[in-house]
């Protein structure tokens, strides 16, 4: 039987479908749901109308495609809705997927009022989420965002790009109308007004959309970044065995002097920056040495692994041979007995995860397995990778949030360290964990989180 | 140093002004909002007006003290805000207050600009929080709820009250001005229109306003039952050890095919009922013979008592005296070694709480310290009085949430068991435990959920 966290999803189909103006970070938005649910184990995917309608007529339009005078451009554009609509019902009678989002601009009540019945008829849940925006400030700025990362625009020059897309734009206000709080008052929607300054929530009654809307309620879009470690190397560390609540290791503690050096250098406004730890002692005493003030938390405690707590991996093989096989070969799933799975991990970081989002300038000190699955939200790694991401001890992380991508850089303390990293199949620590070749400061990656049409992307760490 | 969980709040001074008409939910969802956020240990409380306009006038005035042209009445009126606004900024300088609510009317602009600017000036964060309504079945039978339970009527006839508030209402309505999107807009406001219908969230922040918002989001006002039960007898409670896995006890067994009956007695439409059950194995074997849909929860799982777990309280107090002293001294903030405290299990079980909210229909099993945090979030029970509370074995309890308090009903299966209650400063365990004398389907208890004026009402259970 699966074991339910945040919400539980049987039976339940949802579509979510976006409503707007180009440049009012629709997809944006559909790729952070996409992402968020997915990370929760949420069946999760957003069908892009415009990747239909390239995929299938082979069109990069020019803005007069969208002229409302253009028929064949508006009957293309009907059939791109059409078939897009058709791999939702597909996909979720075949697939159990769960919560559609249907990422076009669906600018008219008529529209609406068709996609509405369509879905239904097919037993799907519609919600509109519709992003209204008229700070010119913002829509410049995702203008921007399209004209770099749209295939409509791929090959042609930026200049070009921004005059077609505000021809489009033209066009599109024609027939514009945005959802009417008195007309459309069946319907369950969440409207956005620039971004989250204000939202009007109509008729959201399920727990699960009620936890869309809080979602987007946190998001923002101001430029900022994620700080996380490991904390020092600890004495289990260095006996190779797991969980426990060691003390540093003289390593471990030089790390801890070593990382007040690196927030100073490298965190902007650092007097600013929240430390949060788990409960531990090993993370505890590797904030000891910031003047930061500090925030413990229970959700941070790395993985607990029940009954094999304080075992080498060498001892879990010996002495639990069918769990360990079985953790192996389902990672993500495998709960230790008495213990936790990474999926449990998961249920108790999403409070963690929404106030990030909230968040500005924390750094999170905290443990290998916790580390995976926060990384693992950002940068929108699939369920049975990450587990098996290699997080290095005495490195510091920062994390840039992007619209359409996390950037990750790695700030290497350069004090060794053991490895903790396991491989599949082998009770063997790694030689070296101290990230690698990986120079101090360096970029070492940046993964896009996903791209439109697709649930996930895939972060190379 | 404190642990965190769902929301740090450190600093953090917030006053929730209620906006909205007679009869219209202001202190209900007042004191929801203290009940939440007291449970997870955010100093709340709620400051209604006309209590100090009673308490200090020594009014049980009749409508047309409310009328506009009263000035007496006005100044009366506008002196008992004033005195609420001193008590909230009282409490919050001398007794760290987090979040007040100013359940008041504060139905004009002028009045809230007025509330907002003395709030600025303390360093205090208005957010308002309008209630709008129109359904007029709705206000009708919140109305009939004034009638009863307003210390205003008192000794008067239900026609009288009826008749005397409408009058109220509609000199209120001469001067109200309901928050508008435009001219208030660079205030925080939730406005919720017809209970949770449509709701309205402007500049909401911070990670705790938008909590706020969306727990309100997930109230609903349809009358229904929340159904708990802990797991039957368990071989480890025959022995007297704490936590563990262990399979039923004969008698336990017992019970969970006792239980099948009960549902089917007592629980409308019991096919529809959903059933929760903790990942451990005796919450699974005591629903084993219900045909309901299932779902397990790691979050429903049992205080973790750490190094503790498998032994008596006996061999606790023999091995770890001083916890076992720490832990009676301080049973809410208490922390196993390796393990959890209450405080703890309240964090883990928010998202249920929340669900719980939102969800209708459900049977929740799952153990003492569990059930011991579900019960008191629904009945108002103090935190350092929540870890003592009795719930016996092989009890069915209905709790039946209305607007200003909690009806507890507990159906005792009639099968013995031994008691798991501990008493403060001893390791003994109780005789019985098999809900007392109560008789089967009796109401044993009902309790308030708190008044108006004050941020913890008492359930004696």
């Amino acid at each position: 039987m699966p074991v339910y966290g945040v919400s539980h999803v049987d039976n339940l189909r949802v579509c979510v479908v976006m409503v707007g103006l180009p440049a009012r970070g629709k997809s944006f938005i559909s790729q952070k749901i996409v992402r968020y649910l997915s990370w929760l184990s949420i069946a999760t995917r957003s069908f892009s109308v415009s990747s239909y309608r390239r995929e299938e007529y082979k069109l990069q339009p020019t803005a007069d495609f969208f002229d409302p005078a253009n028929i064949d451009g508006l009957h293309i554009r009907e059939q791109a809705t059409d078939d897009a609509l058709k791999n939702i019902i597909k996909w979720m009678n075949e697939e159990n997927g769960c919560v559609a989002i249907l990422d076009g601009s669906n600018v008219t009540k008529q529209k609406r009022q068709l996609v509405c019945q369509v879905l239904k008829n097919h037993k799907i849940e519609p919600i509109f989420l519709e992003s209204f925006c008229d700070d010119e400030t913002m829509v410049n700025s995702m203008m921007l965002d399209i004209n770099a990362t749209s295939p409509d625009y791929t090959g042609k020059s930026s200049k070009y790009a921004t005059e077609d897309l505000l021809t489009k734009i033209n066009y599109y206000k024609k027939y514009y109308e945005p959802m009417d709080l008195a007309d459309e008052k069946d319907l369950s929607f969440i409207k956005l007004i620039n971004v989250n300054s204000q939202i009007i929530i109509n008729k959201i009654e399920s727990y699960l959309e009620s936890r869309i809307a809080y979602y987007i309620m946190n998001l923002h879009i101001k430029p900022r970044y994620i700080w996380l470690s490991r904390h020092g190397e600890s004495q289990y560390n260095l006996e190779g065995k797991i969980g426990g609540d060691a003390d540093l290791s003289e390593r471990g503690m030089k790390y801890a002097r070593k990382l007040k050096d690196l927030v100073a250098q490298y965190i902007p406004n650092h007097e600013n920056i929240e430390v949060w730890t788990s409960t531990l002692r090993r993370t505890n005493q590797t904030a000891q040495f910031l003047p930061n003030p500090k925030k413990q938390w229970k959700a941070l405690d790395e993985l607990d692994a029940g009954s094999c707590d304080g075992l080498t991996y060498d001892e879990i093989e010996r002495e639990f041979p069918e769990d360990f096989k079985a953790r192996d070969e389902n990672k993500f799933e495998y709960r230790y007995r008495g213990g936790e799975s990474y999926r449990d991990v998961i249920v108790r970081l999403e409070p963690i995860i929404m106030e990030l989002e909230n968040q500005e300038n924390v750094l999170v000190i905290t443990h290998q397995a916790v580390l995976r699955c926060i990384y693992a939200y950002f940068m929108n790694v699939p369920q049975e990778e990450s587990p098996w991401m290699s997080i290095p001890l005495h490195t510091m992380i920062r994390l840039e949030p992007r619209a359409y991508q996390t950037i990750v850089t790695r700030i290497k303390a350069d004090i060794p360290a053991v490895s903790t990293y396991k491989e599949k199949g082998t009770s063997k620590l790694g030689e070296s964990s101290n990230g690698g070749n990986v120079m101090a400061g360096e970029v070492i990656s940046s993964s896009s989180s996903g791209s439109a049409g697709t649930a996930s992307g895939h972060a190379v760490v």
